[in-house]
Order: C-alpha cells, then sequence, then structure tokens
C-alpha cells in the first residue's frame, strides 16, 4: 500500500502542514513509527514523541499546539483517532479466504449460500443455515439448527452450540464459545445438586463483534439475548438469559450472572462482577473491577465493590489509604478528651 | 413435545387451579412466555409478570397468596424451581449423536466401547479408554492414556491432557482444557526461571459438570482432584494439586491456586480469589469477587478483599462509602476539642 | 524409571542420611506418596507429614532441623524446591510424537523444517514457516505468515492468527489464543462504534511460557510483544500494544489494558487489572487481585484497588474490618465532648 500525504488528508478531511507529495507506506505508533510512516496524536500522554518520532507525517487534532518546534509533517483533522481508524481500513491485509474446503464438514441438510469461506477442519452440523459472504476458519464448530447471517467472519477454534442464531456483520474471534449451558443445579437434598436442563438458545443480533475466549451461556428457557452493535472483549462471561442492550461496551474478563438486563450505549470497564437479576439502565458506566449488587438507574456512573458513586469511591480510597492515620488521629483526640476530663475534675 | 397440565401435575405432585386439559406445548419465561407456554414463578422480584403474564399455567410455591386477581392457571408444588426443572427434562430436545465417524482420529490402541458417539475431527490418542454410552463432540482432543467412563457428554472444542482420569456422567462444555501443565517454575538464578515438569494428572470423579473454557491444571505430582458432584461454572482456574470437595459448586470466573484443598458442599461465588495452599472447610460459603487469604473452618461464610465475616463487611462497606463524612466528623471533633482547651486556659 | 538415592544425590549435590541404595521409582507428594517414591520438603506448612510420610526418601534444605524423630531417608541440599525439580525432569515422561500426520492440512508454501510433529486436524496457512524441532498438536491453527521457531512445544486447540512470530524453547497450552484482534472501536455519532482495524501483529520471543486459555491480541500498528523468559499462566489478558518484560512472571487471570509497558523481572498476581497505556517498571510485585491506575516505578510492592503500597494495605484492610468500632469509637468521643461543653456552661 502506499499514499500520497494529499491522498490521505482528502480522506479525512485534514488540512496538511509540510509536504503533500510525501509518500506513505506504513502506519506506527508514534514512539517506534519509521520513515514512510503515517502516524497519530490523540492521548496528550505521547505528546513528548512528536518532537522526536521519525514518522513522517503525524495526524493531530485541530486544536492542537505544540510547545516546540515540530520537524514532521502534520496533518489536522477533528478527530485524529477516528481519522488514523479511517486510514488504518487502506493498509488493513487480512489474508482473503474463499470456498468450502474439501477437508470441511459440511452435513447434507445444511443450507450454505454463495461467497462464503469454511475452512479445513469446520464442522457444520444439521439444518445449518449460513448466509452470503460469511467467513469461517478453521476448527470451528457449528451445532445443528444454528442460523448465521450474512458477511460473518468467525474465526478459528470457535464453539457455537445448537440453534444459536448470528444475525450480519457480526464478528466472533477464537477460543469464543456460544450457547454452552447456563450453570443451573436445583439441590436434591441440601446435598448433592441435580441440572436443570438449558432448553432456551442464544441470539446474536447485527453488528455484534465478540472477542476472544469469550463465553455466553444459552438461557434456560427462552433467549440470552445481545442486540445491535454491542461489542464484547476478551473473556467475558455472559450467563444464561443475560440481555446486553444496543451498543453496550463491555472490557475484558467482566462476568454478568444470570437474568442480568443491561441498557443501550452503556460503557462497562473490565473485571467486573454483575450480580443475578439485576437491571442496569442505559448509559451506564461501571469502573473497572467493580462488583454491582443493586439495580443501576440511566446515567449513574459508578465504582468500587460493591460499586458506590465514582466521586464517593474516589475519595474514600485516598482515606482507605491512610485510615490509619484515622485511626491514630482519633487515639490522639481521645488523649485529649481524657485529659480535659481529668482537669475537669481537679 | 406436547402434554396437558393433568399430567405435568402429576408429574411434579402439584395441585392444579384452573382447566386441567390445557394443552402445554412448550416453556417460557414469565415475562416473555406465549400462549401454549408453561412458566414458573420462584423470584419474588418476577411476582408482578403472573398478573400480565401470556402464559397457559403458571407452577407457584404452595404457600404463593397473590395480591391481585390472577388469570393464568396456576399449578402449586412445594418448590416451584425444582418442578419447572423436572418438566424442563421432557421439553428437553438436544441432538441425539452416535456412531463413530469416518473423520475421527482413532489410535488403533485405544479403547472404545459401544453406544459411544464420537464426531468428526475428534483425535483420539495411544491406549485412551472411553467407556459405553460417552458422547465426544468435534474437534474435541483426547491425550495418550486418558480414561474416560460411561455416559459422559464432551462438548466441541475440548482438550484433555494425557494421563487424566474421568468417571462416569460427567459433562464438560467447550473450551475447557483439562490437565495443562501447572505454573511452576523455579529461579535459576535470581533472574530467569526454571520449569517444574508437571509429572502429575487430573482425576475427575463421577456426577461432575464443568462449564465453558475452564482450566483443570495437571498436577507436579500426584494429582489434582475434582471430588464427585462437583460443580464448576465457566472460567474457572483450578490450579495444580487442587482438591475440590464433594458437591461443591463454584460460579464462575473464580481461581484457585496451587495445592489449595476446598472442602464439601461449599458454595464459592464468581470471580472469587483463593491464595496458595490453605484450607477450606466444609459448607463454607464465599460471597463473590472475595480474597480468601487465610485457612477458612467449616461453616464459615465470608466475603471481600482479604475476605472477612459477612457480617462486619456488609457493615464496613457502608461506613466505606462515606468515610469521607467519618473523616469531617473527626475534624469538627478536633476542633471541638481545641476550642474547649482554649477555654480552659482563659 | 528407576534410580538409588545414590544417584539421585549426585545429580542434585546432597547429602544423605540414610540408605544410599534405596531404590526410588516415583516422585510424590509427602502427604500423600507411597513406598519407593522420592518427595521433598520446601513449605514449612508441610513439615508435619515428615514424621509420618511413606516415601521412601524426602529432599530436604541444608538447615532443616527435625524436632521429632525422623524414620525416612533425607537428602540435604541448598533448594529442595530447585531439587525436587531436577529429578521430575528424569520422571517426566509425556509422549513422544514425531512427523507430519496426513490428516494435517499444510499449505504448500508453508516451510517446514525437519524433526517437527504436526498432528492431526492442525491447520497451517500460507507463507508460514516452522523450525526444527517444534511441535504442534491436533486442532492447532496457524494463520498465514506466522513465523515460529525452534523446539516448540504447541498444545492442541490453539489459535495463532496471521503474522505472529514466535521464537524458540516457547511453551503455549491449549485453548490459547495469539494475534486475536485488540478492542479497538470508534465512536461513530456518539451512539454506535467503528471497528479500528487492528493491522498489527503479536511477537513472543524465545523461552517464553504461556498457559491455557490465555489471549494476547495483536497491536493496532506496531507489535504486541512478550520478551524473553516471560512466564504466563492460564486466563490471562494481553491487549493490544502491550509489551511484557523479560523474565516477567504474571499469575493467572491477570488483565493488561492497552498499550501498557511491564518491566524486567516483575512479579504480578493473580486476578489483578492494570489499567491502560500505563509504565511499571522493573522488579515491581502486585498483589493479588489488586488494581494499578498509575505508573509503577521500580522495585515497588503494591496491593489493592487502586493499589497501594503493601504495608499501608495491610494496615488499612484490619482497620476496614473494623471499621464499625472506629465508627463507634467516635460517636463516644462526640457524646463525651458534649458533656464536656455542658459541664463548662454550667
Amino acid at each position: 500500500m502506499k499514499m500520497t500525504l494529499e491522498e490521505i488528508a482528502k480522506i479525512i478531511d485534514g488540512e496538511i502542514e509540510g509536504e503533500r507529495g510525501t509518500v506513505i507506506r506504513g502506519i506506527g505508533k508514534i514512539e517506534t513509527a519509521k520513515e514512510g510512516d503515517l502516524t497519530f496524536l490523540a492521548n496528550p500522554v505521547y505528546t513528548k514523541y512528536l518532537y522526536t518520532t521519525k514518522a513522517s507525517a503525524v495526524i493531530v487534532n485541530k486544536d492542537f499546539r505544540p510547545e516546540k518546534d515540530v520537524k514532521v509533517a502534520l496533518v489536522r483533522v477533528d478527530d485524529s483517532y477516528r481519522a488514523i481508524s479511517k486510514i488504518l481500513q487502506y493498509f488493513h491485509k487480512e489474508p482473503e479466504k474463499t470456498g468450502i474446503d474439501s477437508w470441511a464438514f459440511v452435513h447434507p441438510t445444511a443450507k450454505i449460500a454463495g461467497d462464503v469461506y469454511i475452512g479445513p477442519f469446520v464442522y457444520v452440523g444439521e439444518n445449518v443455515e449460513i448466509g452470503k459472504g460469511t467467513k469461517i476458519y478453521p476448527h470451528t464448530y457449528i451445532g445443528d439448527n444454528v442460523k448465521i447471517g450474512k458477511d460473518n467472519l468467525i474465526y478459528a477454534n470457535v464453539s457455537i452450540y445448537h440453534d444459536t442464531r448470528i444475525g450480519n456483520n457480526v464478528t466472533i474471534h477464537s477460543g469464543t464459545v456460544i450457547g454452552s449451558d447456563g450453570f443451573g443445579f436445583a439441590p436434591n437434598n441440601g446435598k448433592s445438586f441435580k441440572k436443570v436442563p438449558q432448553i432456551g438458545n442464544v441470539i446474536i443480533e447485527d453488528n455484534v463483534e465478540i472477542g476472544s475466549n469469550t463465553s455466553i451461556d444459552r438461557a434456560t428457557m427462552g433467549s440470552t439475548i445481545i442486540r445491535r452493535g454491542v461489542k464484547l472483549d476478551n473473556f467475558i462471561q455472559v450467563a444464561h438469559n443475560v440481555e446486553i442492550g444496543e451498543n453496550t461496551v463491555i472490557a475484558s474478563k467482566t462476568g454478568i450472572s444470570g437474568s442480568v438486563k443491561i441498557g443501550k450505549n452503556c460503557m462497562i470497564g473490565g473485571q467486573v462482577g454483575i450480580a443475578g437479576h439485576l437491571k442496569i439502565g442505559d448509559n451506564v458506566k461501571v469502573g473497572a473491577q467493580s462488583g454491582i449488587t443493586k439495580n443501576v438507574k440511566d446515567g449513574e456512573i459508578l465504582i468500587g465493590t460493591p460499586a458506590i458513586p465514582a466521586q464517593n469511591f474516589r475519595k474514600s480510597a485516598i482515606l482507605f489509604k491512610n485510615l490509619e492515620d484515622l485511626y491514630e488521629e482519633i487515639k490522639r483526640l481521645k488523649a485529649e478528651i481524657a485529659q480535659l476530663k481529668s482537669l475537669k475534675n481537679e
């Protein structure tokens, strides 16, 4: 891939400060980019590298004002992160795969549309339907009666249990499991447990992306539902009968217990735990490692275990660190009061 | 599947309030069930849906007293959750698989009993033994010298390392790894590390269920042991030489460090961490996200990081939230004491 | 395997107290070892078993002084854990595999050196290079343009995405995913998100060991880098553009956010979370379940969420447990002050 700075500026509606004909051959991080690379500056932590980068051009925000002399060419845009993301598409070169490999197992009852890729060692079960343009990488398992829409990208070693429904433009990364049984056991006699059959399924709507090694359990009854536009990172636990609302984003290692309903446009940090049967509103933000133990209203910002409003948490955390000082202070006050009392009694 | 309410009541020893001949065609959640569905009410949070559900019948506990008029038929039982679980068996329709697929790799030295299912792309190593009625789904790896008993259900993409022993009636979900090396490294010279060979194995007794994407490491020496009736959720880390006692239940994302011994009938919440070499007694309960740093006696109920008795934790957590108020209170007291002292000296 | 105590003592430079000709046939844990077994004592918690063990010999540290009569033969060494680790090599009997199985898929453009094992159902993509002595177990996926060095051991069901670079003497356990996309999405219009293409790769240097079910994401640009000698346990999340320094050891379930740089020789406990873009120095120690929210200097020892120096955390945690007592104490002081004031005014 090769583009001039002028071509790049046109795509991202940017203003060039520097040589318009500069040829860009790759994209790099500001601290390690080399000649011929385009890079970007969004997070101020990295500003110091602007003055030393070996890149041939840097995308910056329109309002950015350097504190020192800048030698590298700049391209000014409204939002440098979105702009670099746009240019990355042009330099993205994932291998293009097509066709149904002769070492794939496809059950004769499966309905496979055109333009698909089904790699070696893929297993496609009975009555499965796979839409046009969908790519399924090696070693992926598609159980019976699964319906998969168009233009999905399912990487290697994914396990999709029977009856799952997947929309269009969905990406699923390796090691992820969709439709394993919910964790439901009824006590038998106070000692051992009897499994509660999990007869529901999982529904994944359009434009969802799911990271690697994530698990989404099937519903006991009905469906576990991942709504349109949801983005799940790696290692996320989605228990049975959970519903995650449109465009909600959840970072790595978060665990969502059974029957939780999460609203739209939420941002949930990593390693968060959400207790069972709770309702989380829309536009909620939850800090990393929090433990949610109560329903959460629209727009709340929470952190901590159990989670409390973010402003309380920050103050309390600082005091927690110095809890011993507080304790010492109380001891001092106690001594002073004792002294005051003894004076009184003299 | 189709049953009358009368047939259902007979199975779960229930009393019908409504039309005995009502035909049930499916099972649904109370809030989304449709006509022809049976549903249940166990958690009071869902009581409000009883008055509006479209289901044709609801299983409720004997002592349940509705606060409003109920239009739907009721079936009263001793334990509504156990009752629905029993009925779910009848509506459970997982595809039945049998036979050894011609695309399975089965080493000639392996001993395979009758009535098994070994799917396409399954790998069965040297000297493996697989008992009657066991089902192994596609892409599962069974290493050399593994012994697997009867009537087990091992889903797709499971990895079972050499020398593992698995009893009867065990279920293992996709992505789970049994027998990977324990995390043991001896410092070489204060800088790099040398691997400690892990020559032990994993033993899984009867009636165990293991969720998806869980890892159980082999022992350094001897065995990592999962006792009869244990239920492990998804993403559980069981380190080398751990032993988990009978009928203990562990929720998702909990991590158990090396050589920990856990007793019988414990209930351990999600995202808990247990430090190495600890002994956890029988009938212990641990709240979600706790960190266990000391031995735990039989019957203790703990929560927090480090874990403390549940009643202390709840009180301390409320005070933590308002730690700033406590701090302000101390400042006020300090000022008052200063004032008292100055008066004294006047 | 069979060795005399004399042969064993020679290997580990040990002094025998007991019969030099004793024959050792296996290795066991001190509490469950049987006749003919060698065992060891390193952790004082297990000392009590020394007096009752059925093992035929126990490796102990030179300075160990038993409190009771010891019947079993002893072998005294400088470091009993390192010594047993050395002997374990001799009793380690993992099945030796060689050759390229006829049921492996190897793309004609791949370059495979001699002495390799490529098991059934392994997928090797275009332009892949695999060095001498490397073993790849069944169901492992090697994407296009991956370069793998010599003497690596890659277990079953591993997924290695395109463009990954792996050095020599690297071990990767089952279920692990190398090179899945980083979690990068640019807000589209305040509601939905647009994927940021992840065009970088993952580099794994020599002598690295990676546990089961771990995920290492590819870089957005440039490389996610795991330096020489790093040891990663199971379920570790390594986000895009992270760099982990030489010989750093990380325990299970820890999550490292995007662009974090971790130094050399660090020891990071289990279930730790590290926020994005932070710099962690060399020789840092982080306690289990901590949350790192700030840069960390060389040699710091931290614990807690947010993480604070270990000595502060321990004191504060004890006070947190008894926060209610503190609160009661303040109430008492308040009452006493009120009383003093009223006396004053009399």
